[in-house]
């Protein structure tokens, strides 16, 4: 069944809805910042894997895509993307054979943080007498992926030698920041991760290496990351959305949120507690950060949901607020990328009126 | 590309590996331990979502599935399936003209837990001339849906006088079993279980209602409720799988679990830690129960996940376990029913052989 053009309040529930004013003005936003800060801008399509939204931030002026996974990027391929960036370390002769089939295709380039997993993807490339682009991962403090900064010319030097390897530049991605927890600490963050990145390329740089991008990423941090001397590009993808992390954050406001779950009331056991079609399966699990609170606040009451199981969000009824079954609410989700891969299509609202269904064509792209 | 007949090395990764053998002693045993016990086994489809495994449940002995949500049921219903009980309070107009249509072509039935819900349920059969089954739930300890023991006479009237519906029984579901902490905890809230609604079955009859079926639910619980005197149906799901929550709460050993992921070591950046690429999209963010305990075990190695980011999976590196990258691992889930929700087919493996792809028909299916 299409649902465009009929009034929301016609959606079977749960279904998230993207206000799409909300959504123009974020895209507009971003792009904005980036040219004033003289950098490329290639959003993370993780937050909406909807090739549909990317093509509207490549109108308002992004460089192309960044994207994490190999199946994804054949998604995005599919649907006619032409520059594409895989900001992961990918590893695996499969991938690096997929990898050279897309490269065929669009401009492509991939992230590296070893000199084992690099040679993975360069033996097909140089089989083919080919060259793949490469961007070395550096940790920027996040400590999940990457080299450390005072290892990264050993690292770079030695992938560069790879044959079938271009080593392009350097990213980062400062995911500690969604721990912050004041807007100053996230300004540091961001301020640190630019100067990093920077100091980075300049000593590859000074040592002979060709280092074009200098590429800096996340919503909180990128603001502040991307105004630091030396930063060429910034690859924020939450923005789009935002979220109940972005404003606690102090990213954005409530008003800057144009993700929301349409869910119906269809338990109200006891006074001080209703459940709603929306659990997991549709919210996730993940947590309110920098502060626990929560799966989501109920918007237009004081009321949250405190916990969920797949198929049940059970909201703490707070005094004042009064639910019965059948109503329906509306829920600001706690972190917008994972709810995206839940769903199969998200609607497109303004006002009262579903404008579009908005394909999820990248969702549950794993590998 | 299909990977039926190809050794598991070729599988890209991350991958869902189910071990055929161990789901098929699984299954066979909840069957016997049913069949023993007198009552009927309505197995929840919720853990699976593949009506290829549902077709082995019946094969074994299955009267029927549980399932939560109406998109679920008309997913199964396009498999073929023929007795279907959503175990959840459905509500909405929109929904009850689904079930409607649902129960042209198979037997269905349905859980309520308030007048308001049945009511909207009944409208369309009552308008059509039909008559739809219904199930009042019961909440005997969990707090989150269903009528306290003490209101279920009141409200089973109620319900039972709605024109359009027929009470056919009463169901609940101790999820507060998850919460235990000891094998001897988790038979006493079994046996509670069973107990409690066998009682209210009781005092439903004594008033002149007729109640058919008496269901209890829960893999951890199951196998002592449905012992009690009275209870006449288990409705079980995470039983074909298990997972690490199983294992910890003691409802089975880690030979008894079905579902691993299959993933590869994509970056290793220092000593104590390294990455794999199954994140939060493939293991969700669903902790371990009862106690708090990582993301994942690494099978072979006193490793665990210790952090989940979308597309990565940090382990804590224990001593004597060293990790490279390129290397495959694989990892017990914490919990199996939603690692299924967020992949479109699960492997079916035996010895190092792909054996088949299983469709996970009903992913995603929120509404």
């Amino acid at each position: 069944m299409k649902h465009a053009g009929l009034p929301i309040e016609d959606l079977p529930t749960p279904a998230v809805l993207i206000e799409l004013d909300v959504l123009g003005k974020n895209i507009s936003r971003q792009a904005e910042r980036a040219r004033a800060a003289g950098v490329r801008l290639r959003p993370h399509a993780k937050t909406h894997k909807c090739p549909e939204i990317s093509r509207m931030q490549l109108a308002a002026g992004a460089s192309g895509l960044s994207l994490a996974k190999t199946s994804e990027a054949e998604a995005f391929a599919g649907a006619g993307f032409e520059d594409i960036f895989l900001a992961y370390p990918v590893v695996g002769l499969g991938k690096a054979e997929r990898l050279l089939a897309l490269a065929d295709r669009l401009r492509l380039s991939v992230g590296a943080d070893s000199v084992e997993g690099a040679r993975g993807l360069a033996a097909p490339f140089a089989a083919a007498g080919r060259i793949l682009d490469v961007l070395l991962k550096i940790d920027c403090g996040y400590h999940r992926v990457g080299v450390l900064p005072e290892n990264a010319l050993e690292i770079a030097r030695r992938i560069a030698e790879i044959p079938g390897i271009r080593l392009r530049g350097i990213f980062t991605h400062a995911g500690h920041v969604y721990h912050a927890e004041t807007p100053e600490e996230v300004a540091g963050i961001g301020r640190h991760e630019g100067e990093t990145l920077a100091a980075a390329a300049g000593v590859l740089r000074q040592a002979g290496l060709s280092i074009e991008e200098v590429s800096v990423g996340s919503t909180p941090s990128a603001r502040h990351a991307m105004r630091m001397p030396g930063v060429t590009e910034c690859r924020p993808g939450n923005y789009v959305f935002h979220d109940g992390s972005q404003v606690a954050l102090g990213t954005c406001g409530p008003e800057d949120c144009a993700m929301t779950i349409l869910a119906t009331v269809v338990s109200v056991p006891a006074k001080d507690r209703a459940v709603v079609d929306a659990g997991s399966k549709t919210l996730s699990q993940d947590i309110l950060r920098p502060r626990p609170g929560g799966h989501g606040r109920i918007l237009g009451t004081a009321s949250r949901l405190v916990s969920l199981s797949e198929e049940h969000g059970v909201a703490s009824v707070e005094p004042g607020d009064s639910f019965r079954v059948g109503d329906r609410v509306r829920i600001l989700p706690n972190h917008a990328c994972v709810v995206s891969n839940l769903h199969d299509r998200l609607y497109g609202v303004r006002g009262n009126r579903v404008e579009m269904e908005l394909e999820v064509a990248a969702r549950g792209r794993i590998e």
